[in-house]
């Protein structure tokens, strides 16, 4: 396709249509608190692909689903051995999170999908969007289920394990396997991703778009800390093994190891902490941490990950708290493909965006496909950066550069 | 009574039968964690002060409640207007607690008055066990509730209002008001309690007995610190607003401030801690922390107040963490009549016991009814200072010097 072709497609878009469909998912998936709860497995997440896929049959597109009840829709009827060019997202969402979040990357290919058709583009090869399931890690520890699923890194049989009362796996997984299932033997040859930054980089340089280089992994602890339960009141201050103290150390010398190693965009959170016993008056005995540590830079997160052991293992020297941890999840950093980054940076220029090269901060589906098909991401500015908030926001007119860059370096790609 | 009498009954304490009545109550109510969960106006709690009714009954006191389900044992069969020598204490413990505290109370009382009987005691004032209910704040945020109610300090409407489902508190209440009532007007006067020490103070000087001069009385704050929740893969570490990090400086703040205050023998504990939302993935931006400061010299339980207070202001101007607090529970430190410890004292040097004067670490009933009534308070030490937990124990020699105190000192004073 030539250069006047991929700007008519990008011409295309129509923002109007995009804005309302991000409006009408969020208001599926009230939280009750102002945001967005649309969780792995959930009512609300079915109710969305429904809508979903409704829009994908509108913009001539043949639904499919695999076990797991990741959706597809492709532009080939869903023909078995052929290859596709993909691009991708998720629906699911943090508890009480945004409307932004992997839903624009969903909406935003079915735009791309309707402006390659309004400009009366010819794909030469089949294009397909996937929409993966369970993509946070709000339900399991294991976050980019779908994906992982598709790349045949996890059986079905190990996710339904995880299956607990309330949760409705099983059930679901049974509905899903009575769907129209995806066609075997399709070769991706090409993956793009359209994302919210949900960081302030693009925001503080004034620049719409992102052109994403690499994916961080999160590498996830469970840290417990054994001291012992006294009574609070009778209990001398120097006499205490404190577990909930010692996880307050723990806690701020991992904000401070990943303060040291901001040059690398390392980043270092407590997501979680719960004590025992709990009641107002017994010192806390045991107390439980959930870590996130990520970077792009291997060497910087195990600086911080080796100063956490560290600081454990003075806990128990110095307070007779006992310090042990299970790493959950160990994610490696992912880079990019290459060809696809500069096409989708040469496709900006093209079109006049602005843009910038940038490593990811969060982690994507887009990682997780990587090793296996040539992939690429783009990202647009998130307003005040926020993100798994209510808050979340990404402008309309960042919006539109975003889906207009993606509809044009698909359509390129093909 | 003369002093030959008064070793006579401190002779016929009999250690036997108290450590194989404590040994019972411990083994009905199974933590399943290896202490005891005997939680206020459970089917535990029930089964226990049944258990407890029987034993008085054999020592041939007359058994009576009140409407909130306290238990009374008199010597003269419950007699209206009648004046009574009180001892007391509560079986209730807390989630995953010790078999000794307020169990030690309870059974050395009933073996004090069996002693009496041994050795022939004629006692001049009706004498009366308590067995107070819901000592412990293990379900509700107030603690002594039994003693409180005893004293006219809250009404049972408002006790009934507390009750929530699975608690059973109403028709608790309902079976308490089916059986036989105390007897109105009859002064208390006189109290004595003999409990654990809980803390080290005794074992660490190497001395059987504690004549407990005063009691500190709790503060209890619930703090909430409010930040924001951020993806915590995109959100760079300076630009966070992480209400947990702002958490974990208060909780070391509390502690310095705590041991800054030792030598006025001021506590200061961080019971529990709750965080939102607690997703692996997200910063998070809302913490909730609960803590209890206790010390008999009011200035410097102040000052650790004051300390946590500047901290707040501190976390809201650097971390932009908004700090605010309620106030749920300020309990006023109590001494313990003068008269009645004397006699404690003068009781244990006829009886050879080595004794040290104390202040409390722990709240007791007898701080709820020491404005009413002349109180006295015996500690024995607590092997390892612990309490509240499974490891809580007491030996058996200070265990028997504990109750020949109690015995000898009560029908000394009747």
């Amino acid at each position: 396709m030539n250069d006047e072709q991929l700007r008519a497609v990008a011409a295309a878009v129509k923002i109007d249509r995009v804005m309302g469909r991000i409006r009408e998912l969020a208001a599926q998936a009230p939280s009750g608190q102002g945001g967005v709860t649309r969780l792995p497995f959930s009512p609300q997440e079915t109710k969305g692909m429904e809508t979903v896929a409704g829009w994908m049959e509108e913009a001539g597109l043949t639904v499919a689903y695999d076990a797991l009840g990741d959706m597809y829709g492709s532009t080939d009827g869903n023909r078995s051995g052929a290859p596709v060019l993909m691009a991708a997202s998720h629906l699911d969402s943090v508890p009480n999170g945004g409307a932004y979040d992997g839903i624009l990357g969903v909406v935003g290919a079915i735009e791309a999908m309707e402006a390659m058709r309004a400009a009366g583009a010819q794909p030469g090869v089949a294009l397909e969007i996937a929409v993966w399931r369970a993509e946070e890690a709000s339900v399991f520890s294991q976050g980019r289920l779908g994906s992982v699923y598709f790349t045949g890194q996890v059986r079905l049989e190990t996710i339904r394990s995880w299956d607990r009362p309330g949760l409705g796996v099983a059930e679901d997984l049974e509905r899903m396997a009575a769907r129209p299932q995806r066609a075997p033997g399709r070769t991706v040859r090409g993956y793009l991703e359209l994302h919210i930054e949900q960081g302030r980089r693009l925001e503080e340089a004034g620049i719409p778009i992102g052109v994403v280089t690499g994916i961080p992994g999160a590498i996830r602890w469970r840290i417990e800390l054994k001291g012992r339960p006294d009574h609070s009141g009778a209990t001398p201050m120097g006499s205490r093994r404190d577990a909930l103290a010692a996880a307050a150390e723990l806690i701020l010398e991992m904000e401070r190891a990943g303060l040291d190693e901001r040059e690398y965009n390392t980043v270092a959170t407590v997501a979680a902490v719960r004590v025992t016993p709990g009641a107002w008056n017994v010192v806390p005995g045991w107390a439980e941490l959930r870590t996130d540590v990520r970077g792009t830079d291997v060497e910087s997160v195990e600086r911080v990950l080796e100063r956490v052991r560290q600081k454990g293992a003075q806990m128990e020297a110095e307070r007779g708290v006992a310090f042990s941890y299970e790493e959950t999840t160990r994610g490696k950093p992912v880079k990019l493909d290459a060809a696809t980054t500069d096409r989708i940076e040469a496709t900006a220029e093209l079109l006049g965006l602005r843009n910038l090269r940038m490593p990811s901060g969060a982690g994507h589906d887009a990682q997780t496909v990587a090793p296996y098909c040539p992939a690429g991401m783009v990202f647009i500015p998130s307003v005040g950066g926020v993100s798994h908030c209510p808050e979340e926001e990404s402008r309309p007119e960042d919006i539109r550069a975003g889906i207009q860059l993606l509809a044009a370096t698909w359509a390129s790609l093909a």
